[in-house]
């Protein structure tokens, strides 16, 4: 099945996290094995705070824009084709320190 | 853990596949839920032949160029920001129908 980059639902988010969420695969699709596919954009400034997975992984794929994670107490900048690996038991937080939007695929996995 | 762009080995495949093939997480790193996730790239005129998934399901997000992909016997042009979705028992090719590299991420996972 192929969808259309212009065929997923943008959800805007206001607040902190400001920016959008297109869900690019439904947990159902993912055969549950995980609970989150989807393409983020993080406005100038706006950021995920950090947190802690449990029992699950998460993948970021950098696609454009420049982000500033803190992985394990360690500050990062990244920017377009990096990948940020927080595994079960690890934290992560990223921001948008650019001018741009931000955006990266994010995909969380169960262990 | 942050992965830097440049830090990924980049394999160079030849023939009918011809580009490139990168990493980005082993199957230990995913909790062996999968068995590929990696950034390809195909040469103009290069192709991943039809083929069908057992016991997987594979996602394709075009990041760069254009594609045609046959999916479930549909033939569509992709490009930057589309996604394919082939489930367990589906199959699927993607030729690089563009002047371009075509750039996609591509992850299998087990059902």
């Amino acid at each position: 099945m192929v969808i259309n980059a212009e065929e997923f639902k943008v959800e805007r988010r206001d607040g902190e996290k400001a920016g959008t969420i297109h869900h690019l695969l439904s947990a159902r699709q993912m055969h549950d094995k995980g609970r989150l596919f989807a393409r983020i954009t993080l406005d100038a400034g706006a950021k995920v705070a950090l947190h802690k997975h449990h029992m699950d992984f998460e993948v970021f794929y950098i696609l454009a824009g420049t982000g500033l994670v803190v992985d394990n107490n360690i500050e990062k900048q990244v920017n377009a084709g990096d990948v940020i690996f927080t595994d079960d038991g690890e934290s992560h937080s990223i921001e948008n320190i650019g001018g741009n939007i931000l955006e990266y695929l994010a995909m969380v996995l169960y262990v």
